[in-house]
């Protein structure tokens, strides 16, 4: 199947394009076998392939050089497609996360022949599912040169506001050990969920850091999502698992905040067991200033992690900015607000003109 | 299958033969048959049946009367049939729990045609499953008359110990509940997990009581066997809940042990899951006191759950007496001391001439 996108329509007409067309993760050929054919018919931009990902340049030799992603997937569909519009509003899949946001990439790539600062567009695929199969993370690790930049905008939504950087995660396992006894005689064995009350005390009582970087409060937390133990009704427990999971803000490194988990769990013995760097926000850089400037609205702090930490993992700081609604995402009645879209876009043109 | 029992042998010969029938619970028809019929042939005895319980009783209008039960039936059989004596030791799967204590039952019945006090021996079924298929609380239901005596003795294995009562059982479960939310923004959320480090600091602190009663000092017990919560490595966990086993001394109803769990987690939801109430030993009876002295070893308390329990609600005093070692109750090397059982049997004589 083949489709023909029509970038000189308006940003929210082209959403509703993308969003009829399905790109489940794993499922993105179609639109990006579309996306890479309007982008080839200009000849300011140079395009790359790689898989179902596609990177779109100028080259116009600027002094800075500016970054703008989004991803081509969606989440499965949930019986919200094709997209339909209600008022001030358009539902359907992938409307907030991300097609909104790619249709005013495609609208700036296409229509901003000469920009003030070189841009890279990059429409990459599988960023919903495992990390293994990210095409950002691919592309950093097959084709870094075309990634290279100064000032990385992500096109996640973040209803029309600059989400600066993102705060780091890393889960650990915390286990106290026992030993077995039958619950009749309690004082043969050692009860490893007793053992257990010290983790959650310092849990409760853990007093999370705010931390201001660039402007941005980030605010950190340091949450149990998981606790097991018991082997059957009458026999004293000689094991208890707590998973903790630690957002951090991105002044600590991965080894800061494991290294801070330790401490809290002095004693204990804590294994970690999957972490995510988080990202600066960078707005310090000249191109993220300007950018701030031209969005007119104050940035604030990203909370969840998102691929902005690829970016930053490659040393270029990036923000958050996408006309979606962030609390919308992956729900059956996903909408974008349809004015944001052509309102993003106005803003970028802005920027970067 | 028909299977004749030798009474006349002696009681470790016997134990051996009752042992080579196979009977896990369910399956003791054929050794429920070879009982009746072996005690049928003594006209000393009125033999009753219920299902694969047999009840025998003498009738010498005795000022008391005594019962002495055991159970027909054995865990799964785990290799370890038929069975072997090696040295002083026999050994195969119901050696110790009870086949032993139901050969001394036999001998006693078949060879005191005139005891000192009147006595009712009763072999029941499905002692090792679920309580509801219990021999022993069905006759209780049907056929209370045939249960009536001022003092029981269950010759569950004790080691040749006389252990009296039983400790009382029962289990709570207790929830905390939270708000859930993503872990990146943990403070929008209300994490149940650490709202139960009260219910495990109470846990750990926790001073159980040691009571003395009949001179027999029984010792409790305040157990977590279980905890469980989390929803997803990302989620603030809106609902946490422990699983508290409370072992308590017979002098104690369930209702008063329940009242004196919801004092400790007092602020809690505490839901009582099971229970099962103890059983004073009645060692102030005069047929206990005459066992006690016979038996010749000081008492001590039991403090496991056992059938006692359930004569103990009829108002029977009860306690525990068997030759099979309690340790090895259910273990593959499941064996008994050959001498035991000679000698629980000329006890339990010396008792009753």
């Amino acid at each position: 199947m083949t489709v023909r996108l029509d970038l000189s329509q308006d940003a929210a007409s082209l959403t509703a394009q993308l969003v009829d067309i399905p790109s489940v993760s794993g499922g993105e050929r179609v639109l990006a076998d579309a996306v890479e054919e309007a982008l080839r018919a200009h000849p300011h931009l140079t395009v790359h392939r790689d898989g179902d990902s596609v990177v779109a340049r100028t080259d116009l030799g600027r002094s800075e050089r500016i970054l703008i992603a989004g991803h081509l997937d969606t989440v499965p569909i949930a019986d919200n497609l094709p997209s339909r519009i209600e008022g001030p509003l358009m539902y359907g899949c992938g409307t907030s996360d991300m097609k909104s946001g790619v249709a005013v990439q495609l609208r700036l790539a296409a229509h901003l022949v000469e920009p003030n600062r070189d841009v890279t567009y990059v429409f990459y695929d599988c960023e919903e599912i495992e990390a293994s199969r990210n095409g950002l993370l691919r592309l950093a690790n097959t084709r870094p040169e075309w990634l290279v930049a100064d000032f990385a905008v992500l096109m996640e939504p973040t209803g029309g506001a600059v989400e600066g950087g993102c705060q780091g995660t890393l889960r650990v396992r915390i286990t106290t050990l026992g030993t077995r006894a039958h619950s009749a005689r309690s004082w043969l064995g050692d009860n490893a969920i007793h053992a257990a009350a010290p983790i959650l005390t310092r849990l409760q009582g853990y007093e999370a850091a705010r931390v201001v970087i660039d402007g941005l409060e980030y605010r950190e937390g340091l949450s149990a999502v998981g606790i097991e133990g018991g082997v059957a009704g009458n026999v004293i427990p000689d094991a208890c698992t707590v998973t903790v999971n630690f957002r951090f803000a991105p002044n600590r490194s991965v080894e800061q905040a494991f290294e801070h988990v330790r401490e809290v769990f002095a004693g204990f013995d804590v294994v970690l067991t999957d972490a995510a760097a988080g990202a600066l926000p960078g707005l310090d850089r000249p191109a993220a200033a300007a950018f701030v400037a031209a969005i007119g609205t104050p940035p604030r702090a990203k909370f969840g992690w998102t691929d902005v930490a690829r970016f930053s993992a490659m040393g270029i700081p990036a923000v958050n900015y996408g006309p979606g609604d962030p609390n919308l995402a992956h729900k059956r009645d996903e909408h974008v607000e349809i004015a944001l879209i052509g309102d993003s876009e106005e803003r970028l043109l802005h920027w970067l003109r």
